[in-house]
């Protein structure tokens, strides 16, 4: 009885909980009242609905001994699947052998802290959108994985769309003759510039195929300097649709192969600079100008999952 | 002096105006509170500065003899060219002839009531949107017309973007291989689906020439079938573009190209449904129950014109 008289007259906690669950990795952070990351961790993700559920768990209990705190005031999950507007249930997370999850319900039910789920690519935009700090509030966010996805910040809220699928560009075709994508169609953003249409298309080679066929085009291989050159070309195009349909005045490049960092924005804005050579319309939006990449080793796809469902301020 | 204490005291005008400016005519309308149409009027447009404030001042002296009523509480209009973002002057309106006027501070100046331009496009958006009436909250307008462009209403307002360059998917590269646009580019949409481009590649012929393709088609011409086709395929790219990109509920098709009715839309929704065959994902986006046309004789460009500026009921 005292216990817990004296667990109700304790401050709430400010603390809020962001995680990132990837395909092959969780990154977690928490957030002060400040926006200040006081703890992170990175463990591996279990496969599965128990395995997703257990992988929580064990990042919470981390987080929980680094920060030395009673609890949490809200947890953030950025999630690859498509997620319900209200936020609770996550679909199609094939890369966890995920189906249909009612995440926050089971994990409300367990933690009784409240829990918001987002699409893991729309968490990373609101986290490189509050990375940034200062400037607009409107902001396109590409993330260059094993797939291509994009999203956009619009007045400081991510834009979700009727359905969800806002964002999905990479999977615009840009080219009718060209190699078929994982969706079906031929030429999408996604089967020139995904890590995994590029690993398929080089030598069958797997994670780091981006890495190798970057340093193969450099020695002078004529396979690997094409697929590097559609690569950029393709997320050129990405960066010109967001223009073209949204006009941002930013698209941050992030997601791993956007790790390459200065190697891939150099040819795309590169690309940028050259097809505005021809076309006074596409000079007068500086695309070239406009294109961003996250900083090594950014946290904002967890950062961003801290924000999920937060109210504006 | 009695007179001026007669007009202070008369209830002040509920009436709205809507002008679209064209290149060839200028429609306009006159909304009552009930945003009921009460007079309509077409004139043919003059170009250059003084010709378009002659024609405004013809609209709006036949709409007074029309509507009887002392004033107007607000004149809105629409125009083919960028408008900065306060809704005052308007740029690069080449078919006008005009390169920058403050067409806002000239028409107060000279009538006292309040003036808003916007855009043509993002004005016939707004149009579409309160013709809809109830439903969604969100729709994206793609204007056939000479050129193509798009806009969007989200949540209720037209978005402009960060230059006013939203919408600008007309100058989406959809085959690298494809016809030269006027924009310097190679295969954007509007260089297969624009009005001007269709006819530049039919014989030379002028306005109209959508008709003759779809016509010399059906007798089987060979160059008219492709020209029919890639017009119909370009549209259904922007359809998917807009989707893609802002997952909007419904995309309404307005201008004059759209003028062709079903004979179009039945192509578009055609190739939408052809392409879904060999995309399970692009079958789960249900894109051919997305499109819509604008009836014909709509009066969207006006009737938008006239909402341009009205604060948000």
């Amino acid at each position: 009885m005292n216990l817990v008289q004296a667990a109700e007259d304790a401050p709430p906690s400010t603390l809020r909980v962001g995680l990132d669950i990837g395909g092959t990795n969780t990154d977690a952070v928490v957030l002060d009242e400040r926006q200040q990351v006081i703890a992170q961790v990175r463990i591996s993700t279990e496969p599965g609905v128990e395995g997703v559920l257990e992988t929580v768990r064990e990042v919470l209990s981390a987080l929980r001994s680094h920060t030395d705190a009673r609890g949490f005031l809200s947890i953030g999950i950025g999630i690859p699947g498509q997620v319900d507007p209200s936020g609770s249930t996550v679909r199609h997370a094939l890369n966890l052998g995920l189906s249909d999850l009612n995440l926050r319900g089971v994990l409300e039910a367990e933690l009784g802290v409240p829990v918001s789920i987002e699409n893991d690519v729309k968490a990373a935009a609101l986290g490189a959108y509050a990375l940034r700090g200062s400037g607009s509030e409107t902001l396109g966010y590409l993330n260059l994985g094993t797939g291509v996805a994009a999203a956009a910040v619009l007045r400081g809220e991510i834009w979700r769309g009727a359905s969800g699928a806002a964002g999905e560009i990479g999977h615009a075709s840009i080219d009718p003759g060209g190699p078929r994508c994982a969706c079906g169609q031929r030429g999408c953003i996604e089967a020139f510039a995904g890590g995994g249409a590029v690993a398929r298309r080089w030598r069958g080679a797997g994670s780091g195929a981006v890495h190798e066929v970057f340093d193969a085009a450099e020695t002078g291989d004529p396979h690997a300097r094409r697929l590097r050159d559609e690569l950029a070309w393709a997320v050129a195009a990405a960066v010109r649709l967001m223009v073209l349909s949204l006009d941002v005045p930013v698209v941050v490049l992030g997601g791993g192969v956007a790790g390459m960092g200065p190697r891939l924005l150099d040819r795309v804005t590169g690309e940028l600079i050259r097809e505005a050579d021809s076309s006074p319309f596409l000079r007068s939006l500086r695309l070239d100008e406009r294109v961003e990449m996250l900083p090594p080793g950014s946290q904002a796809a967890s950062w961003g999952a801290a924000l999920v469902g937060r109210p504006r301020t």
